[in-house]
């Protein structure tokens, strides 16, 4: 339930306490912490580490969560942001295999990224390190070019790296003659038709937020059949789903006492693509309860 | 291992969980914290709530561990300090039925109570509690009295509600005459046979440090045979272990979500002394293992 009050939070972080089990086989335990504070909720991750193999974060605002992560890595102690780079390297994974289908490259798509959050920031970094040239990054003001205003560091990093032609504007400038959007914004029916119609042609689309994907198919079907389409739910091919990936990563961690890094977890996401050995427009990606899961990704450690 | 490294203290604390729920079904999660401070634990404690229904708190030093408990009391976190409350509960258990062995009354004997930790302090506040008049209590220093130097405001306590006769000087001067020796220093080998010979007729030696007591059966020898002992080890007869009490209380803390106070731990502790009928100088106290002490403990709440 995202960055609310602690005791909200504990059903979902005991949910996932009973996926690392079930998948993996590792004993987790949910700690909800009652503060917002990124200093407190660093001290107390380091106070707890004698008591723990390693640290899984979640639903900490951002960028309080970037700064979360650099300061344990600072401190040495091992910790995955399921946010970031569990969503970012599911997102990369089913976004290989998409474009396997539609037969289109990574390195000559343009892509269309909505949401510069943590699961944002996070897609970013990965399909930079994959090798996409052209991404533009929306964030709530609009458009990320290199003449923003208010910007963070993090913003400051995705203006750098993205929007090569510099563009401003809104959804409708940035989703032009996109070949893939990626809707990692919280807002449930962002996206409508006459979007996706600006789009190019065998669009694929990533409605990712939960539990109201930016569009859903009957709205895309007005402006194109040609599609392939996936969210993070499980009523709907394509379910895009951290619990693929983190289980496995931190059986990985684990094992090898060593954090992740973007390299690493674009290895992860290839590894993870691998597994569908013939992708189709309902099939992109594994089951979560697939059991090649996990070795593949502690392979790629 | 007490007050070390939190690293070094993970066993023992999952040991502890796994009495939890082993004696008592109650599933524990051993957190050792790295810090010393005591406001800093306060805190990561209070981040924690709502994780937690309620928190053991062990090896932190005394007067911090004091301090401790009553900032998680201000804060209506329910926590049990077991090295004082546990401690103090079975202490006074186990004296009730050697009392009864050797037919004296508790409110007539005379108590030389050795230690004023974290286990000292709870003994004195039960002992008193449970009506005891005669009660010297005896820190590294000597005997604690109305002109004592160097006092927290726990030993000012110790020293206003003990000592009738306002004593001073060493362990020689608190033991002459005394039914009852309860020895929590921490200090194996502290009381020699001419230390026994001072004492009263019968006495009752409870030397609970642990692993090497405060006296050996053959060393009482030399002074009587006619005496009663405990330790706090599995291998004499009489252990005086506080695993017999906190897997009920947190029972007790859980199902009716209140903490103990002074006058429910005297109660506990003669609940659990009930338990055993025919007390004899080998058998004062339950098996730690005997059903009955959850029931018979949560039933006083």
């Amino acid at each position: 339930v995202g960055n609310t009050i602690a005791e909200a939070s504990l059903p979902v972080m005991e949910g996932k306490a009973v996926l690392f089990k079930t998948l993996a086989n590792i004993d987790a335990y949910p700690l909800c912490l009652k503060t917002k504070s990124s200093k407190e909720i660093v001290r107390t991750i380091e106070f707890l580490s004698p008591s723990f193999g390693a640290f899984n974060i979640e639903d900490i605002e951002s960028p309080k969560c970037f700064q979360v992560m650099e300061e344990l890595e600072k401190k040495d102690i091992l910790a995955f942001h399921d946010d970031r780079q569990g969503a970012a390297i599911v997102a990369l994974s089913g976004l290989i295999n998409a474009l396997k289908v539609v037969k289109k490259d990574l390195k000559k798509v343009k892509i269309c990224l909505a949401g510069a959050g943590a699961a944002g920031y996070g897609t970013f970094k990965i399909l930079k390190e994959a090798g996409v040239k052209n991404l533009i990054v929306l964030e709530r003001k609009g458009i990320i070019h290199r003449n923003s205003k208010d910007k963070n560091k993090y913003f400051e990093e995705i203006a750098q790296a993205t929007n090569p032609q510099n563009l401003k504007g809104g959804l409708k400038e940035a989703i032009r003659g996109a070949d893939v959007f990626i809707g990692l914004t919280g807002k449930g029916g962002l996206l409508k038709s006459q979007d996706v119609s600006l789009m190019a042609k065998s669009p694929i689309i990533f409605a990712l937020s939960n539990p109201i994907p930016e569009i859903f198919p009957q709205e895309i079907e007005k402006a194109t059949k040609d599609y392939l389409y996936a969210t993070g739910r499980s009523d709907f091919p394509n379910q895009i789903n951290n619990a693929m990936v983190f289980p496995g990563v931190f059986k990985g961690m684990l094992e090898k006492r060593r954090r992740t890094t973007l390299k690493l977890e674009a290895k992860i996401a290839r590894a993870v693509a691998v597994l569908v050995s013939k992708p189709s427009r309902k099939k992109i990606l594994p089951q979560v309860f697939d059991k090649r899961l996990n070795k593949a990704i502690v392979r790629q450690f």
